[in-house]
């Protein structure tokens, strides 16, 4: 079903009203910008409510194939603009509903390689976090206490989509007990390993090598992990930095964490 | 020598007018925002023209040592607002003139390790290459054709300040000449290294296995590097993705690179 809609008050358009104010965080609606992440959006789990964009960019995305049951709405640069709140030059948009997270028993049960996030409230970091991983061949990411929505729009957008067909799962608990949580994935035989800047910790290669299932756990930008996840863990390891250097960011240095993984199981066969 | 101005059109603030227009790139300054990236400045080859900032700022900075001889500036949040053009919530400025880059045979003199950036226009993707190669204890940065300012502001605050502290050059020619440059770098034995997501290339490890110093070239996010610049290389070498996901960021390429180059002359001693 197509319909052109020029009126920026029609009520059809109230899932992608005023997005960068109130986010749609608060209304718990996924929201896709772009044709890329709009067809990953339609490939995923989530029930799609409705796409908005330009007329050609709908051409476009329709001779693709879209389920005829989804409302689209056609509007103009303007009729957009004044809907959303800013200027959406790429002129298309999905909604989706929230669908439940994947079973933590589930990913576990398949998984060989998890990251595991504490205290990462940053959206862009979560974002890039979902798009390293899914390219370097992690199997999920895991949320300890204090992280940021994984379904933010900022999240979804820079995660190029990946948000949206990588699993995750949340870990149970509050700041201090969170981490008791871990034992479900040394029980079910991850080697827990913590990224640190610590001189003093292992070096990456060593601490992943021969190991056949693991769970990398990473920090806010930082504070980093905490000492009560550090001890949960069974190895802490370090990526080597210059002397009188910055750490790296935060999902720069995981994307090392999974190269260095990847590259650790070659040998495994 | 410090002042205390209230009047947003005093002459002496010229220096950090209207930053977002012209981001000052066209009277050829360099920009340093904030007591980090100050502090960096102060530490380097470019001559500090003025210091801007709140009292307190101020005071922090003076006790660390700043050479009598920089005019200090001292301004209230609004005038600083109104002079910069944009809330400068960190509070602390300072500018200097620009200094000519390091020659490029100074660099190979001593240098083991050295990227070499063609395309990359992107001034975020310019700054985390520095602030990564810095990091991971790369020695200079050296630039072919087609790239973006390394010293705009935007690219001095993403590199946390390296790019102030880290050598780069310019290789000279055009988009199809430029190539013969890397010339010098052979001679003065390198083993050139292009990166792409080819899946036809040799694996970043074995590619950097045994080699006592490297330049690792990088192409801009999309397009990658010339088929002109590979040619000129030694080797391709890639980074393991898994099926159907994207590329990864440029600069986090380059940081898994990094980290693989100081991985493997871990056993050279």
């Amino acid at each position: 079903m197509r319909l052109r809609i020029d009126d920026p008050a029609d009520p059809r358009l109230d899932d992608v009203r005023d997005l960068n104010r109130s986010d749609a965080a608060d209304r718990r609606l996924v929201i896709a910008e772009g044709p890329l992440v709009v067809g990953r959006l339609l490939e995923s789990r989530f029930p799609v409510r409705c796409i908005v964009g330009f007329g050609p960019k709908l051409d476009a995305l329709e001779a693709e194939g879209v389920p005829e049951d989804i409302p689209r709405y056609e509007v103009s640069r303007e009729t957009l603009a004044a809907v959303a709140g800013f200027d959406m030059h790429r002129g298309l948009l999905a909604v989706a509903d929230r669908a439940p997270e994947t079973p933590l028993a589930e990913i576990l049960a398949t998984a060989r390689t998890v990251v595991v996030l504490e205290g990462v409230g940053d959206h862009e970091n979560i974002g890039a976090m979902f798009r390293n991983a899914a390219g370097m061949g992690v199997d999920a990411v895991l949320f300890g206490n204090g992280c940021g929505d994984p379904l933010y729009r900022r999240v979804v957008r820079v995660s190029m989509g990946h948000v949206l067909r990588l699993p995750y799962a949340h870990l149970e608990g509050t700041y201090t007990t969170w981490q008791r949580s871990l034992q479900q994935l040394s029980d079910a035989g991850f080697h827990l390993v913590s990224l640190t800047p610590d001189p003093a910790a292992e070096h990456l290669a060593d601490a992943l090598e021969g190991r056949e299932k693991v769970a990398l756990l990473v920090g806010a930008e930082g504070p980093g992990l905490t000492e009560h996840a550090m001890r949960a863990t069974d190895v802490r390891a370090r990526i080597p930095m210059a002397p009188g250097t910055d750490s790296l960011n935060l999902a720069t240095c995981a994307a090392i964490a999974f190269y260095e993984r990847d590259r650790s199981t070659r040998s495994l066969g």
